[in-house]
């Protein structure tokens, strides 16, 4: 049976790294925590700008965003990754921070920030896979605890956010479906799957893909049970956190 | 029953716009075709360049790599679109170009173009939904052209390609799943899938998003029917302008 | 007698190549050609937008402005040509797009499109030789049809042009001047003059340089003589297209 | 007597905020440490690359070289402060990594890191004033850490540093001359000084600046009678926590 | 008679501003002057490089190669003019720094300096016109005092320079052709020329350009006649200067 | 005793080089100055915007501001220095126009240019030490000029300048502390300060920087006591040129 096979870490297949959430660890934002998916550590910040993007200057009816930042540290590796240079921008960070503002924006109700841009800053403190998905369960955490102290200060009427959101990996590591993969699994996956879900259930983003490699039906439906369980255990933390 | 719903262009729901493949439009490109899926309409460029990224210079076994380029012509949509202009980078056309290589490396052999770049050029001559899904079809079409002539004049010995690729968009318009949407459909979508597939039916890549919407496993299920039906459609086509 | 002399695709010294103009390449445009002067191709689209260089705001009488982009596509160059990248412009292409913009304006009385701006876009598919001779002649007939449309549609009151515009490109090729060099001659030519006229027959622009070299007056009378009539030629042409 | 002064948070004019470093903060760094001067907190991490800045390449003697990056994260201030966009770059942050490459540098035998780069990142987690002598005094530490980790491996045969290095700030605030300036002090200040001193008390760099205003030299030697101080402490907790 | 015609600074119509050359203008540069032509004036300055392009390593005989850079002093204009930002190019100074190269190249054997780039720089001190035409002009004189000295220092074996070069604006002014037109002229002209000759009579380059405007053939040639009284008056004083 | 050290050049060690104040070197700006300190040329200009920095918009009392830009022409070094590349910034440009910015506004009232920005470029003709000790000093001249002029038009009411302002550099050559370093000192200097004073002898600004090397308070004092000799020879020089 396949959940037998030995991870380098001893996890099961199904079993989620340990993942804690580290609330107000950076004070001058609004709401931030520090989460940690193991050896993943991503520092998330909460802040509202009173601007909205200038595309959104024209809706009939006025609504709010929710805009992310992602940038990976250069301690964050073990071996120094330099800054962004200047005019030089990096394809994967641009599509994880497009990712992370999509997660959110899904289970908001942006009406109710009308006006407004909540950002959502993740600075990648250690790298060690996953930084994606602990950014999106992290922002939430961050975001809510903004929503909370901005609600207490009078500057919001309502809670924009309708669930809650988080995410996983899933890949296929020597050849077995596996949950929460670290870098060591990650770096050697044939296929990595990032899957983003509300605490009810319901997805939000569900991205597969083959690295020089595809995947079938089956292994499809696999890591979905398999997202299934991760968020869930997540989704708990996070209330908790939250509490 | 859902297949009676009246799509804006008569189409049945799991039914493809007209698609077809006009094959040497870039005489100058080692292979090139113009892919149209109904009004969208992107030229695609094959050429390959003797040099790999600096990375893959200290791999054990000699590799080579395939990378793609996205990019709008400012013509291509109703209201004229400038070109990226200096120092911005433009996030949706970075995750589209990483997509259209991480989709032809999964069905290519890189070891057989070791110490080669094939580059993929798609370049939007109109835009009317789905450009990505018509870049990856088109790009492989082109990468094919483009080996057959390096094979017969003798610059590759073998062709990389192990099996053939192409990709279409399934999304939620007004309720309804459709399949292969035109622009009036995806900018009301509330869900948005872009799945690529193989010819012999694995799965490359799945990307369902929701935009500031959910969706559940019912529907999923079903993007996946209809995609499988209009990757058929494609194929055959493919093939049709490659024999 | 020079004329004898044998050009490498057979042409006469005053013979232009075989010049076309295909309308309606970029439906979205509000008027496109593909031009061709041989195998050189370049797809104009013209296209007004509502709004004018930020230091017209302040004329007395209110005008409209005329600019032109020039890119060429990666894949029109026989070795692939990379896109410009970020925060490096390339010389060549501003001075021809600046020539495209100038000619253009040179046959137009811009308080007819006071207020807006007309894009005309110029992107190279095949270059050989000429391509901006090409891009100013097919310009003119993009220019023409989306003034034709825009003033169907009401948006234009009148036809801002006052006279049709076109160019070619005279040199020195071994030792003979010829008329619309290809990328052999244009190569290993001592001398390259570009000449805009309009189809009255005046001057809107004589570029002539030595490339390493020199000329003398002489030279500079017969680059004129063949220019008339390759400017005779393509006004013809441009005539018929837009009939 | 002025050391009477009620500053805003209760200190007497020569005293110090609580300083503290909590070493091994970014665990993937060779070493690194948060360092915190009352509120304001700065992430210090030091890496070693093998390479030299290219001028390096044809000294006679080789040597290595210390360099520093120093970027406040977002949230670091009670207003967001949007990221240096692309292609532009903040004077501020220009003239502070400067600093603290330099002062690092006063401290250290280059040839001992022949061939090496060590970087040092100083990314503010939170900004209350000071955080340029946060940052050198805390790199200091980040950079000793990864020294002895170096050592320990063998990739490094000495230590470098040849005195400890740690930074304070002195100001005129409403009149008085005080020691470690918070914001709520330093943005009203009328005269800024950054000192910068090794634990056996010489110089490596005194900066006093005006601020729209002048000072004396009783003034200047009344910062040097309080950055003595300052500099004393520092130096003392710095060798604690490298015990 | 149209040579009455009033000019607003008294010439005649084909008549010249001074011109002088003040040489050894920046005594740290290789040759150096401060042209005058009138009000203009523009510090040239010419320095070797022992380096040429990259796409200049493949020759087969080896070249050398002559560079130039264009640039307004921002106090060169009666209003302030901002020195370029990152990230944008100003494609006048493009245009003009590429004319500045290929003037100089045409009246030099590349090959007398293989493997080392002549960098002649403009910087423009006042501006009133023929900026453009003075740099021209002022870079040769640099260029042959730099020469000279790289000769007597042994550095360079022989003179690659086989002519003189000069260059003068001559354009059309309220109806008139006047010659080297001061900026209150040119900013009027409906069409404007700058021609670049060499000292033995000789075209280099010859661009006339229509400003919304066109021009015939008897306008040409006497544009070409005006340009003629110019180059002979520059190329005399060059020849003064450098004696 | 130490002022018998020999220096290159033959100076006493508080001995200033020749320094000399050329006005009226760039007639456009409003005011303006060659500035030499030996062979120290820079050109200084002073012209005024009607403009102010944004976040000055906000402000209660309306203020003006005095910005400045530094740049070293290319040819002011005996080896050639590449002008600064787009997207690139000169860390060490960055530093000294900040620094001559602050030193004007520490002798402007700011309020009496409300609504204004003085700009101060200082362009480097030649450069052998000491260049932003030169621009201070010339910045200052160019400036006096410049408001003399603005208050004879009626631009301004009143002089902004409530004193004036020189800045001179001490260093520590071969041991010994040595006023106004040309650069084969300054190269060689272990340490060096850059002070800057008012002419009624208050401090502006003190940077004292160990290259690689530390320094001591009788040290220091002693660069107090030449930076005020220096500074009272420029002072009278500034004095006379604006006479």
């Amino acid at each position: 049976m396949e959940n037998q096979f030995a991870r380098p870490d001893g996890r099961r297949c199904d079993e989620m790294r340990q993942v804690s959430f580290l609330t107000n660890f950076a004070p001058h934002a609004t709401g931030s925590v520090l989460v940690s998916f193991g050896n993943t550590k991503v520092i998330c910040a909460a802040c509202l700008e009173k601007k909205v993007p200038s595309w959104m200057n024209n809706l009939e009816t006025p609504q709010g965003w929710i805009s992310a930042e992602y940038s990976m540290l250069p301690y964050s590796t073990l071996t120094r990754k330099p800054r962004p240079s200047m005019g030089k921008q990096d394809g994967r960070s641009v599509e994880i921070q497009r990712l992370i503002g999509r997660s959110l924006r899904a289970v908001a109700d942006l009406s109710k920030i009308a006006g407004y841009t909540l950002w959502l800053d993740c600075d990648v403190l250690q790298a060690d896979g996953g930084t994606r998905t602990a950014s999106i369960s992290g922002a939430y955490v961050a975001a809510k605890l903004a929503v909370r102290k901005l609600i207490e200060a009078g500057e919001l009427a309502e809670d924009p956010f309708t669930d809650s959101v988080a995410a996983v990996s899933v890949g296929i590591y020597e050849g077995n479906v596996v949950l929460d993969l670290p870098y060591v699994e990650d770096s050697a996956a044939s296929v990595d799957s990032n899957i983003v879900m509300t605490g009810s259930g319901k997805f939000v983003e569900l991205q597969s893909t083959g690295e020089e490699a595809t995947f079938n039906a089956d292994e499809l439906s696999k890591f979905i049970d398999f997202a299934k369980i991760g968020i869930e255990n997540i989704t708990k933390l996070q209330m908790e956190a939250l509490a």
